[in-house]
């Protein structure tokens, strides 16, 4: 499914390009969407998409930012100079701009604050004083308005007055003498009514939050009357802002995203992009630390309810820490399959990533397997006598390994055999590794421990 | 939040008109948007429902229909004559009018395609042939073609001419004499520039795809490329319908849905609406399968390990079910988590709903953990002596009752308390109900069992 006019360039070309000359490869980018171009520079190193980027020009920068996802933004914004981002500010809508501000050093923010005219600075200032997460913190300052007794074709003339640049969608907000909403103008009544239709006919009920309401309730409104933009109202009920379908859509995206993710124990970083290894750990890591905890405190009321006599390692101190070990390779398997089938159900498990992702991910679990198998290896050692702790250890460490690589490598075995993944990765996935969990641990007892 | 100028009306009003009577119940939701009108009548009984329907007019009733979920349109459809579908139909943009026919009575639907104009007939009758997993199941056939050699005024005077009804967004593509896609006209672009401009030059390149495409993939390149309009094309090129960013938000945001609860191993009726308790049972036991079986594997696999020269059901025998049952009161607490967690962040746990779904996913935690024990107690009795199976049983359905408990109180909690309820929800929940499966099962089992 290669876009209609594009099948003539592809991003194999594109890094073989870049391996001889970066102004070669950028020159290669022209004519190719600002979406492609994106993603093609996240699979090269940061070094090569800031030299790809500098080669391009101011406008065709500030598209490539708007595609861009975080972890390249960043690396593009590190190594930016304040005349650099300052250019890129221009070329942006106000809610891209301030983001990008945001993203920034301080300082670095403050020298482009200074330099560029005072009214549009303040502007952004404002914008990025919001909570990020009201509705204040993702709305843009650029909209249109009109009075309910001017006619449509004013409103289109308002249009072309403000919106020079054809890049940018502008919502057409009917309002009164203290700029309070009255009614909003739809691009498709804009386009299929009559220029002289007095607007407080054409107009349809204005949908409003206020600046402070959390940007998650104003999504679902945009998204519950399915609104081309929701109006962004301060304390006297003014207009300051709007926002639009396409950023609700981002917002309950990214919102039900971090939902799943989080379920898992795992967090968006591991889903996207260059989160180093440590830091994939350093997420999941938490997690593992509740399991730990909670399956040493099943196993120590396991043994309060079944104390034998008996003295030594038996049978049943054993059994005793299958939860917990089963626990904890769970947990790994269903991290490393929820990442994995949303990757798939992305797409973004396309051409190089896959490799990069697959390896990333049983690196995770060999790490994570090593830090609890050392750990309960020595906590163990503390509360049990004999081999008991080694035991716990090895296995531990054994059954994560396990469910890390089943849990990478079968939802991408399933969308091969055209089996959707998200049915057998989850359920299917947790059994397998109960019970190679289960075998895993008990082999490696009795070989330890002498019964 | 109230929407501005309904602060007026509320669906408390709407529930007491609609008990003394159904007609001013419908007068009442003059002036209220169809979003609210099909969420007011979601929480009201079907025939109730149907009622207040049968008063409103037919571009009422066509908007309130694609408004309402699918367990609202499932009940109203139901209740249609061949005369009340054919008068929605007539109302709707082709997408929904052939959704809406496909989800009809067949010989329903053959009536009202009888009657309907054929050309119109014929449109629909292709749409619903198309696959609903296909760009072509969820195409619209209104757009509006304009030849490069035209002027921007031609494509607004066309979509004057053939867009009426200013409820339609209407897609304007630039296309050559065989009707293949040479460009895309945005709304911004019409709007914002001179209506002399020549097409050609103010069109950016058009995106397609093939009518016979996943409809994901289609989805993901509108998302992709932020674009208002997506072009489906046939084998010949030719431009035949198209998906707009809102028919495209709503399969990305379905599919992330179902991936969710599909590796929780629920299915997306559990979390809208009127599926009976039933009907979640059985679409929640394959996954409760799956477990029972790995579990008595394990289980079996344990004892070969383990086996003990001694007779009946000693400390080591019990121990070898705990992993069954953990997992079984595992999957429960986090199907229902998984579900409420969902629930609250789409904002669907408000009113009257709340207690509703609290009660249902009791409900079916009660009848899934009482089945799971009868099956257990049977089973085991037939492969273990003594009394190990009704202690397996017992325990099992008191886990499982912990943990549906557990699943739906704790995200309410977290709610409540202002806690993000996905954190806590997937891992905290799994090590509860872990923690207290093992504790319930022991403690079920030295009742039962002498040592």
């Amino acid at each position: 499914m290669v876009p209609a006019g594009r099948e003539d360039k592809d991003s194999r070309e594109f890094r073989s390009l870049l391996e001889t000359s970066p102004g070669q490869a950028a020159r290669y980018l022209e004519g190719v969407h600002a979406a492609d171009q994106a993603d093609w520079l996240r699979d090269v190193s940061a070094e090569d998409a800031w030299l790809v980027y500098g080669e391009l020009d101011a406008e065709e920068q500030a598209e490539l930012i708007e595609f861009a996802d975080d972890d390249l933004r960043a690396a593009l914004i590190e190594r930016m100079s304040a005349g650099d981002l300052r250019e890129v500010i221009d070329e942006l809508p106000s809610d891209e701009a301030a983001d990008l501000l945001g993203d920034a050093d301080t300082r670095l923010a403050e020298d482009v604050l200074a330099t560029i005219d005072s009214e549009t600075a303040q502007e952004l200032r404002e914008l990025a004083a919001h909570d990020p997460d009201t509705a204040g913190g993702i709305m843009a300052t650029e909209f249109v308005t009109v009075g309910p007794e001017e006619r449509l074709g004013d409103a289109v003339k308002a249009i072309r007055k403000q919106g020079e640049d054809a890049e940018e969608e502008l919502a057409v907000f009917v309002v009164d003498a203290e700029g309070r909403p009255l009614g909003f103008l739809p691009d498709r009544v804009l386009l299929s009514q009559p220029i002289h239709t007095p607007v407080d006919e054409a107009m349809v009920e204005p949908i409003t939050v206020g600046v402070a309401d959390d940007q998650e309730d104003a999504a679902r409104l945009v998204d519950k009357y399915g609104l081309q933009s929701l109006g962004v109202v301060d304390d006297s009920g003014a207009l300051i802002g709007v926002i639009s379908a396409e950023d609700a859509t981002e917002v309950l995206a990214d919102e039900a995203e971090e939902d799943l993710l989080r379920m898992a124990g795992a967090s968006a970083e591991s889903l996207h992009g260059r989160a180093s290894v440590l830091r994939r750990v350093r997420n999941r890591l938490p997690l593992m630390g509740i399991t730990v905890l909670s399956g040493l405190v099943s196993a120590k009321v396991l043994r309060w309810f079944l104390e034998t006599p008996g003295e030594g390692a038996g049978t049943s101190d054993i059994l005793r820490y299958l939860p917990l070990i089963i626990g904890l390779a769970g947990n790994v398997g269903v991290q490393s399959s929820t990442i994995l089938v949303r990757a798939i159900a992305m797409g973004e498990l396309e051409g190089p990533r896959q490799r990069a992702m697959l390896r990333s991910e049983t690196l995770v679990g060999v790490v994570i397997g090593l830090i609890c198998g050392v750990v309960l290896a020595g906590v163990v050692s503390l509360l049990e006598p004999g081999q008991l702790g080694m035991a716990v250890g090895i296995a531990t460490t054994a059954a994560i390994l396990c469910a890390a690589l089943m849990g990478t490598s079968v939802p991408v075995l399933c969308t091969r055999l055209g089996i959707d993944p998200a049915i057998v990765a989850g359920p299917f996935l947790i059994c397998l590794s109960d019970v190679s969990g289960s075998v895993l641990f008990v082999a490696v007892a009795k070989a330890l421990i002498p019964a």
